[in-house]
């Protein structure tokens, strides 16, 4: 049997939603793993719609489910609709979605909440020690989420996420773009990817590593 | 001096844009190639927008150039301000908005027209024997573009597409998604991807080879 392997996403772009190219590595080196990739998304408006191009905030609504089923091709589930028992580890890809749609961390920082269903997700994986991947500035909603267990996680080496990341009882390393951070514990991987860049293929080369922990730790 | 390889992109999401997993793939091979990437789309509304959670029309719209943007998180430019001089090969991604907003090949078949900067790019590639690469439908609007100079190229194996290619003056060969076509005398390499599928892991080995060959070319 293959292992099914949750992929939570935020949307579908970097600036408001999931970041796709950590989304498409992340489902790409499961299905190269022979593990089978189960997409869900919070079913809730967008905090807002970035226009790419210019990096303005339009005037649009844009349902976060609904997004994300682009980067899924359709084959996507509602958050809500998904239990720990479903699946056998959960990654989150990064992207600013990952810090305005699956919680307010991009706006409120060390305060921040966390989507309810995702709270709720999180906390099951936690407690049935099934293991939790995080990418680029994932892991700060991943710590918020599950501050009581005090995560040790990486978003890389900027200063300012690792110090929320801590006042929030994370603990924080500095680690590369091609590297990851175990938290051996919580069983959580998490890897720098896009907050440190610069390239695809660095990126890439993080995210095929957390991968590869992730499925070892099923 | 890295090569400059244009990705035409037709908006994000496979049933009303680029596919995703297809322009990601073609991005990661590049920068893994050590060649660099340079991202174009048509400034013009997409034919329609696809809600890609129910695949119902959505009362939407969106343009293509900005939701293209989201893939090559804002690092893209107009067509219109791309010349076959500024790239040294061209490589089309899939999905159906390469056969809606490129061209209109989804609704006229073998009478589609080229979104018209999107043929004046093909025929300059063309004239200065530069290489084209084209990925899943993306083929059908090339051979439209260039029918004159009777492109082989490969779909995959769908009869009702493969008639339509060669009714445009093409010539189809049946292509696995693993491997590519190459029509030598026209530096044209295709490759099926998901016309074929089934995941993300085939569809990525056959757009490696199809990368490969297109830097080769150069």
């Amino acid at each position: 049997m293959a292992k099914k392997i949750g992929v939570l996403l935020s949307g579908c772009g970097v600036f408001d939603g999931a970041e796709i190219h950590e989304a498409v590595l992340t489902l790409l080196f499961l299905d190269r793993a022979g593990a089978s990739a189960v997409c869900m998304a919070p079913n809730v408006d967008q905090l807002h719609v970035i226009n790419h191009l210019t990096q303005q905030v339009a005037d649009e609504r844009r349902n976060v489910l609904v997004e994300s089923a682009r980067i899924a091709r359709g084959e996507i589930q509602d958050v809500s609709a998904v239990s720990a028992d479903d699946i056998d580890a959960l990654i989150i890809p990064g992207g600013f979605g990952a810090a305005k749609n699956l919680s307010d961390f991009a706006i409120k920082g060390p305060q921040a909440q966390v989507h309810p269903q995702v709270q709720r997700l999180l906390e099951e994986m936690a407690d049935r020690s099934k293991t939790i991947g995080a990418v680029c500035i994932a892991p700060a909603t991943l710590v918020r989420a599950l501050s009581a267990r005090s995560p040790r996680v990486t978003i890389g080496n900027d200063v300012g996420t690792a110090s929320a990341i801590e006042s929030m009882g994370g603990v924080h390393m500095v680690c590369s773009v091609s590297d990851i951070c175990l938290d051996e514990k919580n069983r959580i991987v998490t890897t720098p990817a896009y907050m440190l860049g610069p390239g695809i293929k660095d990126v890439a080369a993080g995210i095929e590593k957390l991968v590869s922990k992730v499925l070892s730790l099923c």
